[in-house]
């Protein structure tokens, strides 16, 4: 029977779950692998983790030095768990061209150096496998790659990132401001002590980024993208979607308006009735509609060790399969045309539906000289509703009202110009409102 | 560029939306295979089909007699699109055995010949593929047989059969009994003349043996599968279901109880904050959990030609890439192990929580009677509710109640006594309850 052997780089929660799903399910994944797998070496600069290592198999060796994995000849694949984007480049790299074949959960390098990396990889004949970069241990890559193949994609929406889904969730339940909700999430692990590339929605990006590249073979970059992020939302705004019937939830989309792309990362208000809210914590939803396959939705757990480590596992078998069969990289896993250009409009170009809360003075006539502004823009609105803030952490009242279709453009230069009326405190919330209200 | 050559064995929807789907999407199919698709005959009894091909394209031609496609050696693919059982067998079979690889979206066969048709693949090196047999254009059968390869299954539940759902949402929605909702489904081409496949729970049954087949490596049949149907759904218990916050779905349902295996496909009364909920009409919903993936839930529409058609055509790419990369059969695509057990326990071994109407004659005692009984076999009630009738197809009044967690082989002692009480008036209703809440 025929040896793959494994270098393993980053030991972190990933790398340690992998480890305990290898030695768990050895026998099935062996029989499915069709092919001895032996992880020879694991790389982590934390030398404390060798302790760990050890208890789990003593035979692994631990080297503090990539290189020593990289230039070992005799090993065939190398997973990559690092993260971050210039040394876990550098790694992708230097092990392609070392005759490595990868599999990485890195999705910031695969969505700033996609060209690259699958250029090199290409040429060089070798796999690059990435299931768990996006939704973790849902088997999404090689759905939208292989399962839904034969389809043009018409859009991607969804909720991407478990830290932001978990930190809205848990405003909305637990009834607390945003910064409560971090801390919360920061302290069950489901937020890093530096949050920022969730909460500001770049990791949403990154996904969005690979999952488009796939769609469109093309590269599309996280440049492309219209971002925001969660770190504004007060707990006024969610309580007040509630009593509309909506929840507020980060979701990454891409769709195709006039022949042209258009990627977004933003706060939606999604109805209670649709799949999506029923979506909570650190959770995953991601709607992906084929032109033949309709829409299909993908529900899972979005982050932990264990499901990543099922993922990389999966990707694992896929490249053992491969290299048992002797077709190793003859076939590109990932179809992309370097000279495609990536046309897009910009989202405020669309029209859409709109979630507005003016943070007034209270005082008669100010629904009179909001209502003015908006008419000379031609937002038109569906319905008004008024209320005592929630939060008390500023004075005077909410206006909230929801719009009918309008173009942003046109909208956020109403909101421009009422946020310099007198009357406003604070700048107005404006959040779309994702259409659908089914699946 | 290599050629590979398709047989098509029945022009039915599917067959008719995949030459659509094919010619609309030729140039993104071509290059994912990575040769050239040539659908070179079409097999079909009813003639009058032959005029919608040669719309559709005059180079391919049309024969009533399947062995014309089976012996023809320039064919490499046979995707069978027939249904059915016999017939169906022999097609698979013969094709097989003259060397054709297989597309096929017929779960009757395959649930009731796995053995004999992955047995006669496995040893002749031939590719069986059958994406589109369970969830249609949902990237269920990879995902469970690729992307959780690594995880051991703790469960497979899910609403498999879209006929049924669009009855029972129809009931929900517009109100109407079951009579008049399968007539809606038929009209609307949701459901066939003779509908018993689909509102009996065989189709369900079919689709949980394929998957529970995949996922425990060994074939499990139809008959260890608990069967029951929708055929009996009163409106009432739609409307009583609705007052506790329930929707009734016909659910299949695998899990592991004491190291055995419990199939079951049965009406289930599933919470409106459940994810299975928001999945109406038409759409399918199967959550898979593995022991590192956890739970993965995978939404879609579960029938319809363009969706089946989608699924069909990525089987048809998956085989063209082995066959030119000459790997084609060398690798099982389904494990099984012919000499597993499969040890089942009964579904109403287990213990679960259940929805009880006792449709009683209107007289004071009867509420304690029902009781007495009910406390006899120990099953307890955690609530009660009594009212009129929705349906007025029977004198009386109906009382509902949920009850707490019971072996159902206790509840149904307790309820073959209850029917046999003076005072009840029509078989008492039972339903099980699905525990979780959430996705």
């Amino acid at each position: 029977m025929k040896k793959v052997n494994i270098g393993l780089v980053g030991f972190g929660t990933v790398g340690q779950s992998l480890l305990k799903l290898f030695y768990k399910n050895k026998k099935l994944i062996l029989q499915k692998a069709g092919c001895e797998i032996i992880f020879k070496s694991v790389c982590e600069k934390d030398h404390y983790k060798k302790n760990i290592l050890q208890k789990i198999d003593k035979k692994i060796s631990f080297t503090p030095d990539v290189n020593t994995i990289i230039n070992d000849e005799y090993i065939d694949i190398i997973v990559e768990l690092v993260g971050g984007v210039t040394v876990a480049r550098d790694i992708i790299l230097s092990s392609l061209k070392k005759g490595k074949h990868i599999v990485t959960a890195n999705k910031a390098v695969l969505s700033q150096h996609w060209h690259e990396i699958f250029g090199l990889g290409n040429e060089l004949n070798k796999m690059v496998y990435f299931e768990s970069s996006v939704g973790a241990g849902i088997p999404l890559i090689q759905s939208l790659n292989e399962g839904l193949a034969a389809n043009k994609i018409i859009r991607i929406i969804g909720i991407l990132n478990g830290t932001t889904n978990y930190i809205l969730s848990t405003m909305t339940t637990l009834n607390v401001s945003f910064k409560t909700a971090l801390k919360t999430a920061q302290e069950r692990g489901y937020a890093e002590s530096n949050p920022s590339m969730d909460i500001e929605g770049f990791d949403t990006a990154h996904k969005l980024s690979i999952l488009s590249s796939i769609a469109y073979s093309r590269w599309i970059k996280p440049q492309h993208i219209y971002i925001e992020g969660i770190e504004n939302v007060e707990l006024d705004d969610v309580k007040f979607a509630n009593n509309f019937g909506y929840d507020i939830k980060l979701l990454g989309n891409a769709a195709i308006v006039k022949n042209k792309f258009m990627f977004e990362v933003r706060k939606f208000l999604v109805s209670k009735k649709h799949v999506f809210s029923s979506v909570t914590n650190e959770y995953n939803a991601i709607l992906i509609e084929g032109d033949f396959s309709g829409p299909v939705t993908f529900i899972g757990r979005g982050a932990g060790g264990d499901t990543a480590s099922s993922a990389v596992m999966s990707d694992i078998i896929y490249a053992c399969k491969n290299i048992v069969n002797i077709v190793e990289g003859r076939f590109p896993y990932v179809f992309y045309d370097a000279k495609q250009k990536v046309e897009t409009i910009k989202h405020d170009e669309i029209c859409g539906y709109y979630y507005l809360r003016f943070i007034t003075i209270d005082r008669p006539g100010v629904l009179a000289k909001i209502s003015y502004i908006l008419g000379k823009f031609e937002v038109s609105i569906a319905s008004v509703y008024q209320q005592e803030p929630v939060e008390k952490i500023h004075r005077g009242a909410s206006i909230i009202m929801l719009t009918h279709k309008i173009e942003e453009k046109k909208l956020l230069k109403a909101i421009n110009e009422i946020n310099k009326l007198d009357i406003i405190l604070k700048k107005t919330v404006h959040i779309k409102i994702l259409e659908e209200k089914g699946k």
